[in-house]
């Protein structure tokens, strides 16, 4: 953390400081020159404010240096984490492919999508239950009974299942869910986090409409932080100016997330473009970038799906994307994907 | 709602899509042109879901031209919506200033502080009990504690007090609280909304880190939709590109909402960027814009404020606001600020 | 400039770095820490290539803390620059509404509304002559003939002209023009701002669509390095996610500015939301939020202008803003507008 | 086009309208509601002036439904086009890879650049000769005695050269370019784009730093409207609020552009992130999603690159790029890289 003292900045309010930092442990390196003179605080400076130190009278500006986050730094760990799904590896070359609809409508839709999916090459099913939707007119899913019908699915075709949370006093619900996903718009609800991390289950956590890449990092490290150590992060699109698509999907945030953190990263190619036509490029731009897997909205008949139609592939044309995913992860020997 | 059709659509989807409009009370109006044909909706689409429109295999794309909301809509409610908070007024022309500090610290801290903005012209307090902070690491409020310490002031001061809800299991404890908080990461919990919708409390909705106005309005309508007609909406900048400040504060959301829905719109100008210098001229500047009101941070000490303290006035500078404010609101002949 | 190295940073390269760094007088303050190791660079290093050094296989990554603008900062020029445009000041509590349409359409047209302008208070008159159009179908300006119904205008009124350069080799028909306007599209076409450096014409900076303020001070910059002083600023709004209105305009960047730098900077709020509407309240928060002018379109037939049409006032409603500016000003003791 | 009346709307200026816009041979559907009065345009609205529409007092707003680009469109052009420079195809199946150093400095640096990768295996040249930068402090490039380098080096080594115009009045230095660049900040510098039209170079458009797809191919469209049919597009990331990345990669332009328009896209990894460790992923993930080429930035030294050094590659980095680049095209049976 480099702080740049403002010009004539008072002595005695600088010992304090100094003194305050040395008491948590972190040593100031002072550089004077003609036109500023410059702390560089050196240590663990990831548990101080850097707004505290803002507010000095003393301070110009502050600039955070090294990363805020820790226990999802792979700095402080080096190796690809790898999360285990109900057997399913993902993570540190194991790739999985989750696929299904967005919203769970009946028993007969989910597991017949489910064989389809599987058939295709999907390893696990995901389908919505409890539905974030911007209008409160919208479907808002079958919500519990929802989260019936895709345990049955479990049961009836062996695949592990992957499902929305959207609030902390739903948790005991998901006592059977494999992969519990922590939706974009929730990825800053601060209270679910804290008691996802005292959960042992694996975490989908996707980054939100406009998040930043080091506030997912940070965001996971809530979870972390609380002692589950089950994440895996989700790029799916982000929020910019451009109108064609829906979000713009920041496939740069693959590898330079792998680089910042130990944890797996998938791609959501259907929701970054809300587009279906635009899924099997996606996908493949995700697979290529390196991401650890994919998660695809797959409807049996898209003309009918209760939500988000327009993402939703249909199994056939699903099976083609994954085909092209295996062939580019062999030519690039990124190992077989869906393993 | 428009819709646009592929060429050469086919003739028998097209009537089931009509006659599936209709059965909503929708009329439909084609018009067929040498290189489009167009279908224009007319009735109350608000209940018409676009993303499935958009998923049928017959269509190009579709425009959404009527708003989606529509308690919150101000053509179905002309005149300005007029919210009371413990016998203050704020929208139609009045206008209220809450002010405080960001984190409630102790019972000392609250009450002095509630006493110094009083005397500035503030007409009701503000404090953080239950903090939304991006970092694990980053002192998170002092919770329920806070509300309590936060009541002592209304006790003392018999100001009415403002504070942030961040998960909807907490509800009871703001049974005494006057204007209840949604914080700018929770702006789409749709549970909470819910949540709020059945209360009869004054709810301070602020707009999401990067959404849109027509969002923001769609969360209010989440509220409205459950009943609870007493929303306040809140512009607290909004993320962009730009790094000088913490935010962008969108001032022209002030008049656009006011012409978009009946609600009462504050402005937040400490939030917005994030930087206290600014909060003057960006208090001015929403005034100016025709505001209902202002939230800003106090701290009678600045530099020892918990969190955001580079946000934070001291009293005697928020004095010097208020006066202003009070000025402008004259000298516009908007009525007296903070009646 | 703060310097983070990799871990194990060679030390020969360092050597060399540090060498090299102190050939262009600059300082060089080491801080070695467990974590990490940080070079402070002192001295003046707004030459310093900050990408040259970033691409050094020893720097882990590099930070900016002063900036890289001198001749546009106020650090180096405290008080603020009085541009002053055929004896008009702006800047330094001098305050001009610069006024006219959206674009010249013919003699008449540009003469009444001249008169109409700088009855309702205007002291300079604006028009389009070369007029940047997204489409090539569009209007595309009466160009050259434009420029001379500008002058003839200002022949007849005697209202100094301001009107938008798009190349520079139309440089020499802007002889006469009295305050040469740079389009947001044109911020940054260096080659033009290098040509008007080394005019000494006065300058009207546009903030470019998507460009911080950091980039304009560094446009400004351009045409203050080849000598021209004459630089005005002005905020005309900003791209953003939000689809309600054409641009947000960035009122903070008014205040923020006024710290960075001590050049005059103007408010657009024509153009800032690109709604006729929104031109009332969007002058008086940048009046409140302290610009030293503004520039507004008004025409004297709204639905007949040959661009930008939805955000010309007409005369009569220009008057009332005019006035209501005026009010704002001298509540806050800013002095009277358009003296 | 979609025009939403006014209630209430005056029926003489409705009449006006229409006529009007039978007199520019569109039709007028009128659908009348209960809640709203929609007019739908049929016919060839792209030289409409939707501003001039959304003007009329009794016009609430208009949306555009169809593309406002028609020489682009593929609507109109169904097959790609394949454009040619110096007998390299690109487009339509036809890949080729674009290689060599931010900026040309020296004749020995850009012939052994030229040598390295062709033998690495691109077959265009880069090199910037004029270079845009933010600071006037900057190498600003060799100007006229770059190209003279760069066309020693074409000599030399018979590969065809790419570089960038900055101003019209260059265009007679650049009569031996073989693709001549339109950087991101002068994608909407119009007078050039019409200067381009009037040429039958190849012309590589890049994407402004904040444009949107449609305003590319509008700025496209203004070449293409003067006659110049050789345009290549290029994605090359866009501004959004994250800021570990210089930009983000809008990976998803590459298909989408691929609908909207019968034009050739490329990817430039190397300006995208802005980091070179990402070229490799970003390569892989445009080629993936279907891009036409790629550019990317190569350095003998990066460490000693005058401008740009962090996105440049060294040769045996960028061999491997290629490598891996023609394996995911052949997997994809997408045909053989830079035939």
């Amino acid at each position: 953390m480099v702080v740049l003292l403002k010009k004539n900045a008072d002595e005695k309010q600088l010992e304090n400081l100094v003194a305050w930092l040395a008491s948590l442990g972190i040593d100031v390196h002072k550089s004077e020159g003609e036109y500023e003179t410059v702390l560089g605080l050196i240590g663990d400076t990831s548990k101080v404010d850097i707004d505290f130190i803002q507010s000095l009278g003393i301070v110009e500006n502050v600039t955070r240096i090294s990363e805020p986050y820790k226990n999802a730094n792979r700095k402080f760990h080096p190796e690809d984490s790898v999360v285990e799904v109900a057997g399913h590896k993902i993570g540190g070359g194991h790739f999985q492919i989750i696929a299904g609809p967005c919203s769970v409508e009946s028993e007969e839709q989910i597991i017949s999508i489910a064989r389809e999916v599987a058939a295709a090459g999907a390893t696990m099913l995901r389908g919505g239950a409890f539905k974030p939707r911007t209008s409160p007119y919208a479907f808002q899913g079958l919500r519990a009974e929802g989260l019936e019908l895709l345990l049955k699915a479990k049961k009836e075709t062996g695949m592990p299942i992957v499902t929305e949370i959207m609030d902390l006093s739903h948790i005991d619900l998901f006592a059977d869910v494999d992969l519990i996903q922590v939706g974009a718009r929730n990825m800053q609800n601060f209270e679910l986090l804290k008691e996802l991390g005292h959960s042992d289950k694996p975490i989908l956590l996707k980054r939100g409409l406009a998040s930043t890449m080091q506030e997912l990092l940070m965001s996971a490290e809530y979870i972390l932080a609380g002692g589950n150590e089950n994440v895996i992060l989700c790029e799916r699109g982000i929020r910019t100016f451009e109108t064609y698509t829906r979000n713009t999907m920041d496939v740069s945030a693959i590898p330079l997330l792998h680089e910042k953190t130990h944890l797996p990263i998938i791609g959501d190619p259907s929701h970054a473009a809300g587009i279906s036509r635009m899924v099997e490029p996606l996908s493949l731009a995700c697979t290529a970038a390196g991401a650890d897997g994919l998660m695809i909205e797959v409807h049996n008949d898209p003309a009918h799906a209760l939500c988000d139609g327009p993402q939703a592939l249909r199994p056939d044309a699903f099976a083609k994307v994954v085909e092209k995913v295996k062939k580019v992860r062999t030519a690039l020997d990124l190992g077989n994907a869906a393993e």
